[in-house]
């Protein structure tokens, strides 16, 4: 066995994140000898998939893996790192939010394998047009985790921990807070009988502008015109008050920007 | 002539969705044959690319065209429909606010054609994949706009004028203050020295998403989660006060909205 390179992996965790993962290690010829979660229906699901064994219990993990990927909901990591015990086995963590010290107990060879990105459930996403974020508490870790971390997609990035919750604050603003105002959106439209997907190419241009385009020039709309007749038709419109102040913080928020 | 179709146009404004429209025009072999802007270097930018006429007076507007379309900015639609007059000519505005009857002085025939989509200047956009919203104070002039409109896109939209209203309305929330998020996520990103870049494919992927998911279906994140110690680091985290408030507002309106 080649000592310098992964080929068997443990899942701890059988989420959207690991479920993504555990597929793009299939593919890429490794081996995942066993998933874990505490809930036997998600590690059930997950394994019987490919055939791979499973448990509910911590203390029966798999001790002779290269690799072990702590893939749990934010909140559920700490306990996960309290009770896990790998001696000096490769351990990375999958969160954008955790820093490394977080699973600083499990092992002496830590990392974070962060691949940046939305996942859902029962969607394909294409580990190969995603940037993975990397760190590790050693070279030979960062070394081990780049080669893996390059077999599925050719944009990896060293991000260290404070970094990397920036990013994962960013995420946040880019992608959890535009999708409510999706949600905002669509209904507003539904209120006149007219059906979201009238939205759809407009959604679209927008997220494709800032491809090319700084979101500083590529800002329109009536806050950018600072168009006063406009927004005040706009919140006589909107009945629910959410809408209103967040229309109004955003307005604002874009005279600010552009000194208006 | 053909006195069922339209065959010449005259436009009154040369900004980002003249611009657009009159290359769309042409290419679909029907003749520009005046443009008006009251800035005589705008008028002369457009109409010059294609050797069209053009005049910064709205007395020697063309008298003859099968079509004039007042593309404006909002603030300035209701002083030219105050002083244009073309009798019975057909005459639309391309705007998303401004009801029909915000021109019924102009002329006895008047409608709306307005293309749902951002328009940046030198930035091409595909007339074909986007929806054209028609309305006429007649069926004959709507059946005029709906050849029209056919001939660019196939997505041919009839909506009243309070439909559109509030398509406008979703609009600002789905295209311009999204931008502003991703304008936030930058501001974020680069206050660690990551580049921007590396938020593209999950800004892609979240527009992506809500093509094919609903996006109450497709809202993640830690305010889906309800989970608050991320929520709690984030705004410690968050430098600046109106980011701050943001990111409280549409995290409570996300937690409302599943009750949690």
């Amino acid at each position: 066995m080649d000592i310098n390179s992964i080929h068997t992996v443990v899942f701890i965790g059988a989420g959207n994140v690991a479920s993504h993962l555990f597929e793009a290690f299939q593919n890429t010829g490794r081996t995942v000898v066993q998933v874990y979660s505490r809930s036997e229906i998600s590690a059930k699901t997950l394994a019987e998939k490919y055939g791979t064994p499973y448990t509910c219990d911590l203390e029966q993990i798999n001790k002779n893996a290269d690799l072990y990927i702590i893939s749990v909901s934010d909140a559920a990591l700490p306990l996960i790192a309290q009770t896990m015990k790998t001696g000096d086995k490769l351990v990375v963590h999958t969160s954008g939010f955790h820093s490394m010290k977080a699973i600083e107990g499990v092992s002496e060879n830590i990392g974070v394998f962060y691949p940046l990105q939305t996942f859902t459930k029962n969607r394909a996403v294409d580990l190969l047009t995603i940037p993975l974020c990397i760190e590790a508490n050693s070279n030979a870790s960062l070394g081990l985790l780049e080669d893996l971390a390059l077999s599925f997609t050719p944009d990896v990035r060293m991000i260290n921990s404070l970094q990397r919750k920036k990013i994962h604050l960013a995420a946040v603003f880019a992608c959890n807070f535009t999708n409510h105002l999706y949600r905002v959106a669509e209904e507003i439209i539904s209120s006149c009988d007219v059906p979201f997907d009238i939205l759809k190419p407009l959604i679209k241009e927008t997220a494709n502008k800032v491809m090319n385009i700084h979101p500083h020039d590529a800002q329109t709309g009536p806050a950018r015109r600072n168009d006063a007749a406009v927004m005040e038709q706009h919140l006589k419109m909107l009945d629910d008050d959410d809408n209103k102040e967040l229309y109004v913080k955003i307005s604002s928020m874009i005279r600010k920007e552009f000194e208006i």
